[in-house]
């Protein structure tokens, strides 16, 4: 018998003893990093409220409870009687009975009112019918990446399962070595922004953390063929952790299922849309640029397919000998700070991912608050001694003074920006001053991807920042629905009209003027010299974005694949850049979180951010907090203990 | 066509073009870093003595002829011929024909005779037979070793050249990748001493440096499971490169080759017979204590099957990316520093093996001058603060009292000393203090494994120090043949003998009295008041050595192997310690070698020596030499470039 099944049977014998004798345990196993506990009662089970979280840390594990299939009512019967218990009020939309597992997928557009207090609805729910029922949030925006992947996922859930009992057995495998070592490896990333991917392995296990690409680089990628990462075969990592979806972080992420991997992927639910969102993005740029893309959708939706999302906070097992906590990173939706707690508190390493300290519109500033850390990974975008970023209330009142301005004399307001993260917390600034009254009451229009990452966002919203939660959730009052807010969906059509149109804001990508929809905009508004277009978003060298700051007046439009000469329309508009819109933190936030970092790391890894960033910010760390800093380069080997 | 045959194509233009009309080239090949020329007229060949040359710096390849069968003299007529070029002064002991090759092996007692000035006498030997001599020296003390190791390198000929052949084609590989970069990955040996073991890696290439165990401590490994190392499998090493014969380099080398590894370990000569004398001892001792051997001798021979010996100096292609070059380190027979010269100058590192910088009596000492070198990987076992020893000159003075106050009341003086190394230098110290009176004239037993390492060393007198060659060659006076010196070779009978007998001095392993026959020599001669047991080397922590040293004033004798109770003996000799025989550097010696080095290189990594060792010779270095100085963890890789 092996080690996975003796400890089954162990788990079983606890579990058949905790419960009363009314309550028939007819099998446990593993899902992932969860115990799934199967009963022929699983109404005895719902209507003892503390039985799962007595069992859960008894035997220190997240909890499943399963009917077994003659324990279900039949689902039309059952229908009705969820319907029966939910309040009207919970807005259900969707109820998907899935027989294999005996739940009940329960979408609502407020899941609140489903789960009840301290669980009491989901229980009730139990009680009526014998199914288990499981909460998702309708999109109060329609959003087609979650609806698809939510489909996808249903669609495909027996491989799912599947994968979920092999990654199960995988963790709770037996450890086989007696030597104890942690080592981080950096595959990219390092010196340098973009390409983030890093290894953490021990003996026992090997742990990569992000797979991203380096914008405007894309031949540089991470270093995976070197043995350490899947040189020696992509069966060899044991695990995926993704910080967040930022295609610097991601993209090369669905490049691991073509090579091979086959194991779990670790993120945050709205990281893993997020990445769908993007990474079949990246695909389509690449192929509009006319470069193979180094993988096809199908990798992506095997992405998904092996992503086990884990909420901030939910100390989870990913191997013998490693447990993950994900811990909100202010950065954007669903980014992380990635905690490793290894070999029973040997050692803890925190994976900072890209962070932002304070708190922004958005989300709340990163966690730095740890049981244990002691070894941080930094992100030093903005590590440089100079990287002071204006307050963002100062860059607020200087948009709105551009805004102001520019609708006065009948202009419009074209900003440039990307389509997760500062989209959102424009819209979210804009809201505000209209419904204060700061500027008037314009149309904001939003085109690109950025509102489909907004209708994201509409969908998690616990992972927004808290007074931003409780506008939605106790006030009713999403400013994402605010009226003003306008989906381009017309394509040219629609643009052309809202140019020929009144004053208005337009947020389009890309948010570094290098291709997208920005690019019909400019085409339409660009002559206007009553217009304005409005950086909010560092422009990297060598994208258009840059050139226009450093003054280049005309904009090239039409056809452009090298086939005739290029057309070009003047750019007649006013040029303004407003900083301090930032999704990273600045130098100084980067200190303030190391500074009140809890407990003080005593080494810091200084990675993600220019030469001169890392060495700056690696130094500065070293001479004023006494700690050992590194600046790595690529394809470094660190070993710990 | 592949690359490597395009490349062989566009040599042998070369050679056709600049070979004389009147001599018919057959075909090239590669044969490991060599380039084989075989031509239907080896005679005319060898009449232009330049031409060779001439070649080889024309293509930048060390080159052979080869005849091809129908130019040869049958072998016969051919062995007439041959003796009758060589002078008769030169001794030749064995002639072997290999028809399928075209060489004939000259075995003689003096190499340098059947060679002549320049190499005239071989060409003389082509000119008139076709033949292509290779001369090795006749052992003047005679080595089974070494006439094992050439006995099965004649009978493994076929697949030795089949393996030649394959070498030789991945040496002269395409490169593949634009990437560059320079890693070296520690897999033992750092913060401690033994268990040697480094990769070097480009993105080409990858070459273990050393493969050792760590005496007194068997399990303890260099990491060879990591993904870095054959944890990505075995293929993916592409050359072992061996710096010298001491176990703790290289008691795992034919280990790798139970790993699967198949590919060349180039080191020099001596080394490689040295490796497998110690080896099979290794085998020999675990079998004895009742271990598992990790191998066994089938896997000795196939390391020695798969050697490429070369010369110090000789500027070596192992790898489309890297030149090795070995240079004398100094530390014993065929002990080298081995340089990596990558990617066309792009980095060059030198790792030092163990080195002895002064001359001692046996070597010269260590080679700091290369053209380039920007890393310095340096042992340190004498790296620490305190670690100054004792001039040679005084120790020998020590020595010599000792031997003498022994001598002087009849007794006998008892050495522990290693087999290889150590052993031989003792020899010198006591030839030269007979010979010149200052110690009597009184037989010197060697007993153990030491007569076969002598014998080795006498059948490779062009590794000795310039001086000892000198003696050796013009003088006609090898030491080591001195009629004092007798091989115990008739067991416990003779031990008895020498026992019972008048003053003598005895030499005898092993060299920290753990086992071997100093136990036997121990257990007759340990009752005896006016004898001495003289320690000449370092006597490690857990050694009865160490024991005695601190002592212990009793001795395990017969049957000791747990069953009935263990018999002792009464330790009533005289206990003498001698320092200053090292074979390593001490901690001048070490920073004389960094600081008189040419060029001096920008980074060292002090390893091999405990943590305190290499954290002060580190930071000695870093602080006295102003370089960047690094004391690397097992299981770290770091980047140059």
């Amino acid at each position: 018998m092996s080690r996975v099944d003796e400890r089954l049977d162990e788990m079983e014998r606890t579990v058949v003893r905790e419960v009363p004798d009314d309550i028939t345990i007819t099998d446990v196993a593993f899902e992932g990093p969860e115990l799934v506990i199967y009963t022929q009662d699983p109404r005895a089970f719902a209507e003892r409220g503390d039985l799962v979280r007595h069992l859960a840390s008894e035997l220190r594990k997240r909890i499943t409870v399963r009917p077994d299939p003659a324990a279900l009512d039949p689902p039309r019967e059952a229908e009705s009687d969820v319907q029966a218990v939910i309040p009207d009020d919970a807005g259900v939309t969707d109820l998907d009975f899935h027989q294999d597992t005996g739940e009940v997928i329960i979408e609502a557009e407020k899941p609140g009112m489903v789960i009840g207090s301290r669980g009491s609805t989901l229980r009730e729910i139990t009680s009526a019918t014998g199914w288990t029922p499981e909460v998702v949030r309708t999109p109060p925006i329609e959003s087609a990446t979650v609806s698809n992947v939510r489909d996808f996922l249903m669609q495909e859930r027996e491989d799912r399962r599947d994968i979920l009992e092999r990654v199960g057995r995988q963790i709770h495998r037996e450890e086989m070595s007696d030597d104890q070592w942690v080592r981080i490896t950096t595959l990219g990333c390092c010196r340098e922004v973009g390409r983030a991917s890093f290894i953490l392995s021990t003996p026992e296990t090997r742990v990569l953390i992000d797979c991203g690409d380096k914008p405007g680089a894309e031949d540089e990628v991470p270093y995976l063929q070197v043995p350490e990462a899947l040189g020696s075969g992509a069966s060899s990592i044991d695990a995926v952790v993704l910080t967040h979806a930022h295609l610097d972080h991601s993209a090369l992420v669905p490049l691991l299922f073509k090579y091979g991997y086959d194991g779990p992927i670790y993120t945050t639910e709205p990281s893993r849309d997020l990445m769908g969102l993007l990474s079949l993005d990246y695909l389509d740029v690449a192929a509009k640029e006319g470069r193979t893309p180094p993988y096809d959708s199908e990798m992506v939706r095997e992405a998904i397919k092996h992503t086990i999302p884990i909420e901030y906070g939910n100390v989870t097992d990913i191997a013998p000998d490693i447990k993950l906590t994900l811990h909100n990173a202010g950065h954007i939706l669903g980014s992380s700070i990635a905690h490793f707690h290894i070999g029973n508190g040997r050692y803890n390493v925190a994976f900072s991912g890209d962070i932002h300290y304070s708190d922004t519109r958005l989300f709340n500033g990163a966690v730095n608050e740890f049981p244990r850390v002691e070894t941080l990974v930094l992100e030093s975008t903005y590590g440089g001694r100079n990287d002071y970023q204006t307050d963002q209330e100062d860059s607020e009142r200087e948009l709105k003074k551009v805004i102001n301005r520019t609708i006065e004399r009948d202009g419009k307001v074209l900003i440039p920006a990307f389509a997760v993260g500062r989209a959102q917390e424009l819209m979210l600034v804009l809201e505000e001053a209209m419904r204060e009254g700061d500027i008037p009451e314009v149309p904001v229009h939003l085109d690109g991807m950025m509102w489909e990452a907004t209708a994201i966002h509409t969908t998690y919203p616990e992972y927004l920042r808290d007074e931003l939660q409780e506008r939605i959730f106790h006030d009713d009052t999403n400013p994402f629905l605010a009226d003003q807010f306008n989906h381009i969906d017309g394509g040219e059509e629609e643009r052309q009209e809202v140019a020929d149109g009144g004053p208005a804001i337009v947020l389009s990508t890309s948010g570094m003027v290098n291709g997208g929809p920005i690019m019909s905009w400019l085409e339409h508004i660009a002559p206007d010299p009553d217009s304005t277009l409005t950086f909010v978003g560092y422009q990297a060298q060598g994208t258009l974005g840059r050139r226009i700051q450093n003054g280049r007046d005309e904009i090239p439009v039409g056809n452009s694949n090298g086939r005739g000469r290029q057309n070009t329309v003047a750019l007649n508009m006013d040029v303004e850049t407003v900083d301090g819109f930032s999704g990273h933190a600045d130098r100084q936030g980067l200190e303030n979180f190391v500074k009140t970092m809890n407990p003080r790391p005593e080494k810091v890894l200084c990675v993600h951010g220019d030469e001169s960033s890392v060495q700056d910010l690696s130094s500065a760390l070293y001479h004023d907090y006494n700690m050992r800093t590194f600046a790595p380069k690529n394809l470094e080997t660190f070993r710990f203990v």
